[in-house]
This record gives structure tokens, sequence and C-alpha cells, in this order.
């Protein structure tokens, strides 16, 4: 099973793509998407469509797991976020790739085992279940490779409960 | 100048497309895209998406003008309505529309002259200048005419300063 992680933004986009095969996590790629402050909000918009709708042809995952966000004290920052995730699922929708999401609770309780884990310990846990040397950088990729092992663990437990 | 207005949403966009030449208004066509509730989220933003850039292809028009949304107490719904805006405004830069946001005071100072009129009000008199016998249906429509007119009017200002 292969998964694309989102970890959504209209200023940067953190994705990280995985591959999850018996019981084994194998990294395909991660990194961002991101677009200049200089450039108008509806650019950005579509450039945050254009390069994800690349990965997910290249890529061809069998899903998008994307972090749920939280309403902060700026909703005007919040508005431009959501329209950003709107972008990002049109663009997994028109490839019928199906899109899950998953709050930073079910991140944390995924990866680390512990809903309330430091952000530290979330992205060491990555790396130990990625296998890497180094902790993934920047924090939007490593925080896109969490959101994507949370979705294999997830219907990991879903196929689990189906047997 | 054909301009088609928007109000914006998950389940029901309003939509608007007026001509303003000479002076005076011309509706072109308005209505509603809806989305039922049963189809799942992601879904309901494709077919935003779609129905959207159907409209922008067979109109072809100068702009698109978007009500600007307020954060209500619903923070779910403030997020998928934000979803959907992503949704309309990367249609509209696919097809190089311009995309223009207007608040409901500019809408309401642009169409009565008062930042303060009453939905009716806004209504009737998006009726008046638009030479219709009855008040658009639905509200969703006569919202999406009301914020086209108001582009109509604030571009018209926007000349009017350049000379």
């Amino acid at each position: 099973m292969i998964i694309l992680g989102i970890d959504p933004g209209y200023a940067i986009v953190g994705y990280g793509i995985i591959e999850y095969k018996n019981n084994r996590y194998r990294v395909l790629d991660y990194g961002v998407i991101t677009t200049p402050a200089s450039m108008p909000l509806p650019s950005r918009l579509l450039k945050v469509f254009d390069e994800t709708y690349v990965l997910l042809e290249k890529w061809n995952p069998d899903a998008l797991s994307l972090e749920e966000i939280f309403f902060t004290t700026n909703a005007k920052t919040a508005v431009a976020v959501s329209e950003a995730r709107g972008a990002i699922i049109v663009a997994s929708e028109k490839l019928r790739v199906p899109v899950f999401e998953y709050t930073p609770l079910q991140v944390k309780s995924a990866v680390v085992g512990y809903g309330k884990a430091e952000k530290f310990q979330v992205q060491d846990m990555t790396r130990v279940l990625l296998n890497l040397k180094s902790i993934p950088k920047p924090d939007d990729a490593a925080d896109a490779l969490a959101v994507a092992i949370c979705h294999a663990h997830c219907s990991c437990s879903l196929l689990s409960k189906a047997h």
C-alpha cells in the first residue's frame, strides 16, 4: 500500500510518500511544496493544486492522508489553510485517490502510542519507523510522513478488525 | 464586462452571471450548484469544482466575484465552506479568470448604498438593478447576483479613479 501524507498549508505543504508492506515502512519520497508570499492567494492555491496533482500522478498512491486543522486565533490563516486543503482534496478526488483525515491526536497516538506526545517524540519515532538516519527536514515534511504512517496504522487496524 | 458572482458553500453554491455595459446590467444566468448531504465531503468538493469549471468555460467571464466568509460559531462548517472556496478559486485560476473578493459590508454598500442594509433590501435592489420582475430564487442565487453587481460597481469606481 502506497500512502501520500500531507501536512496542508498555502505557504508550505509538507508531503511524504511511504510504502507499507508486510508490516514494514519504506520512504519513497518526501519534501515540501512552497508558494511565495509575493504571489496572490488564488495563484498560490493553484500552485498547491498543480503540484499535489503531479505528486499524485507520479506515485499513484492508494490513499491520501491529510492532517486535520484546528482553528487558532487567526481566522484569516485558518480560511487560507482550509482553501489549500480544498485544492489538495479536489486534486486527489480528480485522480480517484481516496482522502482520509486524521487529527493531531490520532497521528500522535498512531506514531508514538500516546496522544499527548511532544513534537520531537513524534518526529523521532517517525525516523525510527521509517528507518531513517536523521529526522526528515523540514518539519512540514516530517509531519506529513507521520500522518502517512497514521493512515497505514489505522487502516491496518481496520483490516485486523475485519478478520 | 461579464462577471460571475459566487456565494460559496459546499452544500449549495449560488451563482449569478451578469453583463455590465454602458452602466447597464443584464442577467445572463443564475442558479445554484447543490451537493447531496449523503455524498462524502471530498466528492462534494469535486462536484463544486467541476460545475464551477463548466460555468466558467461556458460564460468565459472577465472576473469571478466571491463573497468573503466570516467565522461563525461552527468551526467545522467554516472549514468546509473554505475548502469549497478553495475548489472554486482553483477552477477560476485554472481558466485564468481573475478572482475578486468582497465582504458582505462591501456588497451591501455597493448594491444598496448602505453597509447595514437588511437582506431583503439587498435582494430587492438586486432585482431593481437587474430589471427582474421578482427577486431571484433561491437566496443563494440572489446573493451571488449581488456580489457580481458589487464587482461591476467597484471596478467601475476603480476605472473612474484611473482617469
